[in-house]
């Protein structure tokens, strides 16, 4: 069908009950904007060409999608539904169909988009349609004999018995392009909001002679749209817990579904577990038999088998290799490479750099820009000092050094192999291979010093 | 309605099955004991005088609102409702009406109150009844064939027929005060627990020909109690989800509504976004713009326009100006003012102290009693030595002052405009301004110096 | 009926759909392999003897419970629930009744079974059923006349009307011994699987006059099996919902049940507090009033009354006494007690250490194999060297020392009581007791240098 399809995706709103600056199809929904999704989909359906009808925000919305091959319409007054598929109408030119989507309705999936096309004859006009338990405010479907669509009744219109008619519209609409524009001239706006309402072409088609033939959501969440921050928020969850169940597919063990938040690609090998509280974000890669603890968030990673990822880690823009053991409350920050079997551990943080295989930060350590061999000791409070107030410098650690706790590496500088440096150096200059570094001052005591004395009722250390 | 009703809060009872020391209306929902939660209400509805009968742990419960104008009536022995009412009736001379509620039924909205008062006339008797699915062990309401209340039956008093009425006593009371000193005198004790029950007015109202209204609860979770700790939970969680309905509606936008929990004011700007598991109390002011992170807990704080708050990071009684980065893991405690865009960075503690604008502490320090300019750099490791075994003393650093990273800072202490620290340095001496100021000991190498060497099999790095 | 019941656990599936290297009755729920959890409830029926059928993994099955009294039988190919029994029946010798359980249905309880038990005749053969909303795929349940069951039909080849039957067969059998094995030889294995199906026993019973009673579970959710890693998160979360319901009515209180996660062994006393994203692991006690603070880990723990875990902290193998203050972002490793009153604060770790009464270590440090006195205030940023690259040593630090912020101690070494180490030392020799001990350079300012200069446009501290 891909010849003969155009599609176009209105996403002009502005969204006031959003009360943000951010246009509504821009906010984000699994870390991606709800026209994002809808483009997705879209783009899966293989039309012929996309159009994106855009208004409020017109310019942030395009360039939030820069790459998109999308022919995009303004709409400069927000004049309805009708008058926005109206001014698109000039580029449809080559289509025989034309399907309408919602750039605020980001849940719709291809599978479902390609069973409506599927369904609706190329001569008829397919509406979507949804069973709600709740139907208040929506227009019903009210359907002839043969159950096709006799007439959408708004929900002021209705009467007792429509309104209780539980079919209802979604909005996306199926429709044979060549009738289409006789359709769009004649649309009126005489209602409350002074709008063309695209919705009144049902009634124009059946009067054309043409079939409306619902096609009713078997799940009425994926024609879910969004209006304000709370329906923002229950699609989240909506959308969290497909993601969850589609990795869960794939053998990923979770402690908690309802607690885990994907927002990317993320792929998992066998055997791995993720507790509780964990965000993925980006592209995100687990080999076999990764375990990721509570409260981690991971984004842009690729991790190897075997690893350990402790609660309350941080790791973004990094590469982990196999058997490592990350955390707790580590924080690997971009550019950073992990060896196979390395350890960093509680209150480190590790930035643009390499640490070799076998090798241990444990405890309370900054490395920052630097390039740290395979099996080093990094003791606990060593600091990296990459920064002179201008630039940053490299710290280049040999294999096999031991560097002493609360020692200071001031960068540039680097530490031949095998190398110990005393525990609290401050490094200043390369250091030799092999033998014992340090910066030391002597140990005194004085005997008769007498420690200040805390006044009764003084407080707390702090 | 001011001037004529009275409002008497029952809260006398222990709570046995919350297994505490603490007395049930103490116990806290939201941040706040359940009492205070029926005093705010009561008090919207602009009574003439409010009483609180108080029985179990009554000073502490008095103690616990000690600033609250309120009559408090002591309930010495705990001899059921019509008891504790009546002890509050010599106070009631000058009410015309009389509102019962219950210290451990938190939920009741003002609005729902004065809608209560509204419908029930002056002269007639209004029962809050509500109407549940599962109805066992509530007291029926019996009506007559005006819709009046007949009767309340008693669970285990209730015929087959009786058992099946959904709608149920919630407690709650609007009395006119006139007859009810009269009503109160002849209430019995013949029952199984032999206590006196506000409930069996109803029959003596009836048989003195006062209709007895219901008043039918829209939302049957506004009339529930808390008897346990299970229900508390319950109850803490269909609070929550208010308090965040509340805030969407002002445009706040939450990644799952169902992991906020929110114990106090909040009030927040255009476009503010929270991740999941954070915890807001006490006063809390965020401005436009705002990001917070996962796991952040912000208690008492006033946060400017644009700030980013990254993942677990704790504020306590601070400032954020416009345009800082906070965290992630940083810790700010009270008494703090970060500037604008300062940033304070992972494994920080902040205490009682300013950091300019423009300033940055990005990794691995301890900032106590401090007062720091604006554009200072503040290296990884620093310390302020703060307190010297008696009494805190004051760091105070100047504008533009890059402090090299593991430096220790003896307080008091003050480091002049535009210095630089060297790495590793302990300043126990004030700093002139500009210039490099350092204590360091010569780096030397002991190049025959071998390391200890691990025997086979021996363990780990700890 | 302890002296005449068997139990047979079959329990040698692979759980293809789990996508695991782990056989599936070791896969973990609550953090205890499936087959525990059913092992945990046969033990408290008191059977004669427990058989468990083992096929793949079989080795691994056995070694996860390498200390179970229990008849271990393979079943060397996977030839069904028939067949596996049958591989049983030898050593059935003595039992009276056969109790067959599924080591992949872990939520059956101790008193349904033994109502299942004391319910069924001697000589009568016990289905156990339940009734599900949704019933396909499931055997559904025929009755006769009497209540009985006439047969088990398996979903595809029921009838229209069978399908809507929603009792359904959860396979867990209670057999006479006797007729047991003449009806095992006899089992065909004309099926689709060509395997020997169990519940064909039912249809062999009745013809030979036996009496099949259903027990239909009160509560069907005790029924559910575990086939993929999405019904394995289903069964966590009922699991954990049925964990924290025990300790609520216990009097624990939480501030969201849905956000606490018990994975073993707790004890908890009056007034104690959990805050939401817990994690209780191993052996956990906890006395009277205890706080733990949001994301906190507390695994084999044993903590004293009144003591507060403050937010994102992790306890493992250690002992907190009464009145100590932990966190947050603390880290006690195995091995640590925590004196009374005592306090460790932010981005701390402690390891293998005891703190003595009073005592404080609130910021920044890494406490490693210290012996650690009463009122000793470890100053910011204090680490113990303990590991020389080869063995760990241990650092002794007597009563009322005072170590100032930034020291190292270098271990192994002593500190004497009331010692004061001044603030940034390196301490390499013991400490005699009282006055003051350092090593520190004099600290000099350098007034012409001029620090490097930032490039325009250069970047960020990193």
């Amino acid at each position: 069908m891909a010849h003969e399809l155009d599609i176009v995706i209105l996403a002009a709103g502005q969204g006031k009950r959003m009360a943000s600056t951010l246009p509504k199809v821009l906010q984000p929904l699994g870390g991606r904007p709800l026209l994002g999704h809808v483009l997705i989909t879209a783009v899966q359906v293989r039309p012929r060409r996309l159009h994106v009808v855009v208004g409020f925000g017109a310019e942030q919305v395009r360039a939030a999608f820069a790459g998109l091959e999308a022919h995009w319409v303004l709409q400069p007054e927000l004049r309805g539904t009708g008058d926005a598929l109206r001014r698109a109408l000039p580029a449809l030119g080559g289509a025989e169909r034309v399907l309408v989507l919602y750039g605020d309705v980001p849940l719709l999936r291809a599978e479902t988009l390609a069973a409506f096309l599927a369904e609706t004859p190329a001569n008829a006009l397919g509406l979507m349609t949804g069973l709600r338990e709740d139907p208040q405010g929506y227009g019903r479907i009210l359907r002839d004999g043969h159950g096709q669509v006799l007439a959408i009744r708004e929900d002021r219109d209705a009467s007792a018995d429509e309104r209780r008619v539980k079919e209802v519209n979604l909005g996306i609409m199926l429709l044979p392009a060549a009738p289409l524009r006789r359709w769009l001239e004649v649309l009126g706006e005489d209602n409350a909001q002074g709008e063309l309402y695209l919705t009144d072409v049902v009634a124009l088609a059946r009067a054309d002679g043409f079939a409306v033939l619902p096609f009713v959501l078997a799940d009425p969440q994926e024609g879910a749209g969004v209006n304000d921050p709370a329906q923002l928020a229950v699609l989240e969850r909506i959308y969290q817990a497909r993601r969850v169940a589609e990795l869960q597919a794939r053998g990923l063990r979770v402690a908690d579904p309802s607690r885990l938040d994907i927002r990317g690609d993320v792929q998992v090998g066998q055997d791995c577990w993720i507790e509780p509280n964990c965000l993925l974000a980006g592209q995100v890669r687990l080999g076999n038999g990764v375990r990721v603890g509570m409260g981690c968030i991971l984004q842009d990673v690729e991790i190897g088998d075997d690893v350990e990822i402790l609660p309350y880690t941080l790791v973004e823009g990094a590469r982990i290799d196999a058997g490592a053991r990350i955390g707790p409350f580590a924080r690997i920050r971009p550019g950073t490479e992990i060896g196979v079997a390395a350890h960093v551990g509680n209150f480190v943080e590790v930035k643009a750099s390499r640490l070799g295989a076998g090798s241990k930060a444990n405890h309370l350590s900054y490395l920052g820009d630097s390039d740290i061999g395979s099996d080093v000791n990094i003791g606990a409070g060593t600091i990296t000092c990459n920064y002179d107030g201008a630039r940053k410098h490299r710290t280049v650690i040999a294999d096999g050094v031991f560097v002493g706790s609360a020692s200071q590496l001031v960068a540039p500088v680097r530490v031949g192999a095998g190398a110990t440096i005393g525990a609290g150096s401050t490094i200043t200059k390369d250091v030799p291979a092999g033998g014992l570094t340090l910066s030391r001052s002597p140990q005194k005591s004085i005997l008769h010093w007498q420690r200040p004395r805390r006044d009764k009722g003084t407080g707390e250390k702090g």
